[in-house]
């Protein structure tokens, strides 16, 4: 099943200990759909700048993303610089230059409106809801959203909440938008805002699924996939959406969404993140083979498994 | 087979969201030997004061443990107190008084002098090395520490890491020892101190086992157990001591230390502390069942197994 994604096409400059990259191609839209492209096809909605051209087109191309929905238009596409020095787990922004993604309007490409899996990354919430308005065929939906929007924009993300089946955000994020430490309590409190499913990502720890009725003392629906214990960590920008993409391109993947389905899909979002850290912005992501990618879940299988 | 164990025997007054307890049994070997008692024959080797009466001596008859090895002195036993109101994952220590503790001096009863699994919970290393030379018929040794001996007995310290086979401490103790951000890597240098196995434990996020041989990229030999994601959080006091009894103790139980064995092991671990945080001090640990905590392991298999 195809995939649609809106969400931002962009250029960051990153500095980590392991060394520094100008103006990679970045942006969550990014980073999805190329971990998504693995496993399904992929179509974009995006803004970008004269500063997009035939370089960054082919990285799409290459994957062979649908980059039709990506417009654009007069200007500078969106820029982050940011640099992970002290705490390889936390970005320290420099700059953000909203540029063209300032007047995003997204517009649907006929073709794209088929789609019965949706996906709302991390973008202004007003934004989300009105694309997922736009695609009422969609019968899967799963977002992002970040404290930003929770902290200054929480009465517009509400509504996109009741829209979604799922919503993957992190620790911090979860514990903000419940207003609570305790993170059983907190995934409890989200899903009576909306989404059946809530994916909780813990970063080197791993993420956690919880479904819309949890049972006392979390109980057997939940699910926690580990991430991978990793030598060097090159560069963690984009780990979340490549999490993203991998859990929900595989799901589009399936013929059916039974329990199994999302169990395997929560270890194919930890194996996507698990490649994007590896090296600088999407370098990893763009040279992938279907075979290391089933390699590294085995490896997750039996980081995890008692037999 | 038997495993001795030498470490605190105490009280703590504790104060969590939950509430406030004055002066509940406590110490670390007073948590390891009630979590390993589940499994195996525990004896332990302790000084306490004369606060330490029938009632506490009580809680071990009933689980069994062989109490022989608990000197009593005159004066107080050893007295932390401590709070987490403000992050229950972060203790705030409000005193600490070490009383009898001071003098500790380890006699290790002739009868225990036959034990083949010995546990050095977090006490001076001087004394760790010491107990560990007495026991030559020790043949699986297993050992924690903190940052203070880390920090401040470092010599002493890896003195008796070449006598470990087993290493139980947490994340930022294995970062510090290394001296390295990386997990990975850290793991991979404190195995080149003796030991031969690593346990760091992740707070709730669980516990990674890593091999002296690690293989590039982490790799197959490397195990993760999950903590469970609880609703609440009552006091966590004592869940690294009850991990590493559940570890050791389930470990001692078996009649060959197969891979598999270290694995399952990782996972009683996990549950024994997922059972002590859910009550205050030992309370949940007096009174298990072992149906109860084959229930748990199961769960704990359904959390994190794909079918």
């Amino acid at each position: 099943m195809a995939i649609t994604v809106v969400g931002s096409v962009a250029f960051d400059t990153v500095e980590t200990p392991a060394g520094r990259r100008e103006r990679c191609l970045a942006g969550a839209a990014t980073y999805f759909s190329l971990a998504a492209s693995y496993f399904t096809q992929v179509r974009v909605i995006a803004v970008v700048g004269e500063d997009f051209g035939p370089e960054q087109e082919a990285v799409f191309n290459a994957r062979g993303i649908d980059t039709q929905g990506i417009e654009r238009v007069p200007g500078k596409s969106f820029f982050w610089e940011g640099s992970y020095l002290e705490n390889i787990n936390e970005a320290k922004t420099h700059t953000t230059e909203l540029n063209v993604f300032a007047g995003f309007e997204p517009k649907i490409p006929e073709a794209y409106s088929d789609s019965e899996f949706l996906f709302l990354a991390n973008i202004d919430p007003v934004l989300q809801r009105r694309v997922r308005e736009a695609m009422p065929k969609a019968r899967l939906v799963a977002g992002d959203t970040m404290n930003y929007w929770i902290k200054d924009h929480k009465p517009a993300l509400l509504e996109v909440l009741k829209g979604l089946d799922i919503l993957l955000i992190n620790d911090t994020e979860a514990r903000m938008l419940a207003g609570n430490t305790n993170l059983v309590q907190s995934a409890r409190c989200v899903l009576t805002l909306g989404p059946r499913m809530l994916v909780v990502k813990h970063g080197e720890y791993g993420a956690t699924l919880f479904h819309k009725s949890i049972p006392k003392g979390a109980g057997s629906e939940t699910f926690r996939a580990p991430a991978m214990p990793l030598e060097e960590v090159v560069d963690p920008t984009g780990a979340g959406d490549s999490f993203a993409g991998g859990f929900f391109g595989y799901l589009a993947s399936q013929p059916e969404l039974t329990p199994g389905a999302f169990r395997r899909a929560m270890f194919y979002g930890s194996v996507m993140g698990s490649f994007t850290v590896e090296r600088f912005g999407t370098e990893r992501l763009q040279q992938l083979s279907r075979k290391e990618i089933d390699e590294r879940f085995h490896l997750f299988r039996e980081l995890t498994h008692l037999d």
